[in-house]
C-alpha cells in the first residue's frame, strides 16, 4: 500500500448533507485502508475538533486548517468564485495548486467545485473543457463514463479530448492496460447520430489511443461492459447515468416487494438474505461513490453530496489512487504526444 | 371490450426476427384479449397460409394480403421509400392510409417504418416532426416518455410538440386524466441545460396542457414515476431507454448470480421463485413492447424486432388503445386550439 510516500489529500470538511461529521469519519475509513495518506481537513475548526475526540488514529495523520465560510449547495458557480475565496472547497483546492496537498475531495456544490477547480488548477495544454468522470459496474466488470455533466453542449474535438481523459482513467483507476473506448450513440452504424458524434469518431479513428477505439455503442452497452470507456456529452451522460441510478433504485424496490408478498417468499428471503447482500453490496452506489474532474493541472474528485461516511472514504480512494497511478502525468504526456505527433498513438509507450 | 365495431389493424406479416411465424401468433393473442378487432395480414401468403392451418379461429377474423417484398433490417429509409413500394410494411401503412384499416403494427426496421409512415399518413397539422413514444414501469404506476430515436436534433419548438403529444399518450394509451408532464434535463433549476430546453419549458409555462407542466426532471426521476410524460429530444431519449433497459438486464443477472452462490440462496430462491416470476414479470420488456409514432395522421406501432407473440400481442394492444381512444381526434383537437388560440389550454374540455 506505502506506494508514495508523503501522499497528501485535502478535505473540504464542511461539504455534504452530513459534513462534517461524514468527511471526518469517511478519512477515518480510508485511513486505515491508506495508511502513507496524510489528510488536510479544511472547515470550522470549532466543529472539527470534537469529532476528533474520539479518533486519536486519525488525529495523528490530520491538519485542520480553519475556513470562515462554506460554500452551500444553493450558492451559483460565479457567487462561489467571487464570495468563497475564504470558504473550505476553496482553501482545500488551493493547497492543491500549492502543491502542499495532492488531491482535493468534496461532497459540497457540484458546479461551485467545478469553477473553483478551474478557476485555481486551470485546464491542462491541450484541453478545452474539463469533464466529469466516474465509474460503475457492468455485466464484465467496471467502465468508466464522461462527461457526466460538466458540458451540456460539446462539440466534435470536446468528445475527442474526453476520449483521452478516460482512457487515462481507465489505465490508472481501472487498471485496465489497454482500454477500449467508444462513443455513445442511438446506433452503431456510422451514419448515426448527430454531427459532434460523428465528426469525433472520424477523429478518433485516425488518433490511434492506447488501446481500440470501437465507435459507436448504445445505452445497453453501458450495462453491458461493451467498452471501458463511454465518451458523451454532459447532458446525455448526466440523463444515463441518473436514469440508471433510478433503475437500480426502482429494481430494488420491486425485489422488496416480491419478497414481501407471500409468506413462502419471506422465508426464502431469508434463506437468501447472505446472497441478496452480497447482491446489494455489488450495486451499491457508495462503492461507485468519487466523480473525477478530468483535465485539470490537478486531481479534484466529487463525492456524492448524500453520501455517508463509507461512501466518502471510497472519493477518497479514487483520489488516492488518480495520484499514486500518475494520472496528471499520463494525461500531460497523451496530450502532449497527439499535439506534437498528430496521428500518433498518445502514449503509445505503453501499447 | 367490444367498444367499437369493426375495428382493422394492419400487420407487417414480415417484420421481426422471427416473422412470420411471431406475427401471426401474437395475433391470435391479440385477438382473444380483443374479439372486436379484425386482422389484416401483409406478407408472403405462401409463407402465411400455412401457419394459419392450425388457428382457424385467427383465420376467421383475418384477411392475408400478398406482398412480393421485404424490408430488411439493413434497408437504409431512402432506400426503402424509394425501392419498397409492394413491401409487406409499405402495404401494411397504405392500407391506414386508405382508410381500410385503423392502425398499423410493424416489428421490421425502424428508420424505414417512420420514413414510410411519415411519408404516407403525412405528420399532422402544427407538428413538424413525428416522434416515437413508449411508456414503461416508474415506483408509481406508469410513465410515458418521448422522443426515443426519431429526431437526434430537436429544437425548441419540436419539444413543446412532443409535450402535446405525450399529453395525448398520457390520456389515451395510459388513462390518466390531468396528466403531469416534464422536460427531462440535467437539474431542476430554471437555469439548467441547453437553450433547447430553456426555450421549450418557458412556452410550456404559458401553453397550459390538460393537467400540469412540472417544469425539469432528472434521469432518475424516469423510474421514480415524477411525472407522467416525460419530453426529450431523440437523442438523450434513446440513450436513457436503453441504458434503463441495460441496467435491468444487468440486475436480473447480478440477482440470477447471487441466488446460484450457495446452497441455501437456491433454496431460497425455490421458496421466493413465484414472487420472483412475478418480479420477472413486471419488469418484462415485452409488457412495455408498442412504441407509438405521434404526430402522424395514422396510428403506426413499432414492435421490438427481436419480441415473441407475446411481445407483438402487446404492440397490438397498444395500438387498439390508441385507436380505440380516439388518440389522432385528440391530438388534432388540442393542437387546433393552440394554434387557434395561444396561450389557451389546448384540451381544456377534458379538464
Amino acid at each position: 500500500m506505502r506506494l508514495t510516500a508523503g501522499l497528501a489529500i485535502s478535505l473540504d470538511a464542511m461539504g455534504g448533507d452530513k459534513a462534517p461529521d461524514m468527511v471526518v469519519h469517511g478519512a477515518d475509513i480510508a485511513r486505515q485502508r491508506f495508511p502513507q495518506v496524510r489528510f488536510q481537513f479544511y472547515g470550522d475548526t470549532d466543529r472539527l475538533k470534537p469529532i476528533f475526540k474520539g479518533l486519536p488514529a486519525l488525529a495523528a495523520v490530520s491538519d485542520i486548517h480553519h475556513a470562515d465560510t462554506v460554500i452551500t449547495m444553493d450558492d451559483k458557480p460565479g457567487q462561489a468564485l467571487r464570495a468563497g475565496r475564504g470558504s473550505s472547497m476553496r482553501l482545500a483546492i488551493d493547497a492543491v495548486q500549492r502543491g502542499e496537498s495532492n488531491a482535493v475531495v468534496s461532497a459540497g456544490n457540484t458546479g461551485a467545485l467545478m469553477a473553483m477547480a478551474k478557476f485555481v488548477l486551470k485546464t491542462m495544454p491541450g484541453i478545452d473543457r474539463p469533464a466529469i468522470a466516474s465509474f460503475f459496474p457492468t455485466m464484465r466488470s467496471e467502465s468508466v463514463m464522461l462527461d457526466l455533466g460538466a458540458n451540456v453542449v460539446c462539440d466534435a474535438s470536446n468528445l475527442v479530448q474526453f476520449a483521452v481523459m478516460g482512457n487515462v482513467f481507465a489505465r490508472t483507476v481501472l487498471g485496465v492496460r489497454e482500454p477500449s473506448t467508444a462513443l455513445l450513440n442511438v446506433g452503431s452504424e456510422e451514419m448515426k447520430g448527430h454531427d459532434a458524434v460523428k465528426e469525433a469518431a472520424a477523429i478518433l479513428r485516425l488518433v490511434n489511443l492506447p488501446g481500440r477505439f470501437h465507435g459507436f455503442v448504445e445505452g445497453d452497452d453501458i450495462a453491458k461492459g461493451t467498452v471501458d470507456v463511454i465518451v458523451t456529452d454532459g447532458f446525455t451522460g448526466n440523463v444515463a447515468l441518473k436514469s440508471i441510478e433510478g433503475t437500480v433504485k426502482l429494481y430494488g424496490y420491486f425485489l422488496r416487494q416480491s419478497f414481501g408478498s407471500s409468506l413462502m417468499a419471506k422465508f426464502g428471503y431469508l434463506l437468501a438474505r447472505p446472497a441478496l447482500n452480497a447482491l446489494r453490496a455489488r450495486v451499491d452506489p457508495r462503492r461507485y461513490n468519487g466523480a473525477i474532474f478530468m483535465g485539470l493541472n490537478g486531481i479534484c474528485v466529487k463525492s456524492h453530496g448524500g453520501t455517508d461516511a463509507f461512501g466518502f472514504a471510497n472519493a477518497i480512494g479514487v483520489a488516492v489512487d488518480m495520484v499514486q497511478n500518475g494520472a496528471i502525468e499520463n494525461m500531460k504526456r497523451d496530450f502532449d504526444q497527439m499535439i506534437t505527433t498528430p496521428g500518433a498513438a498518445p502514449g503509445s509507450a505503453a501499447l
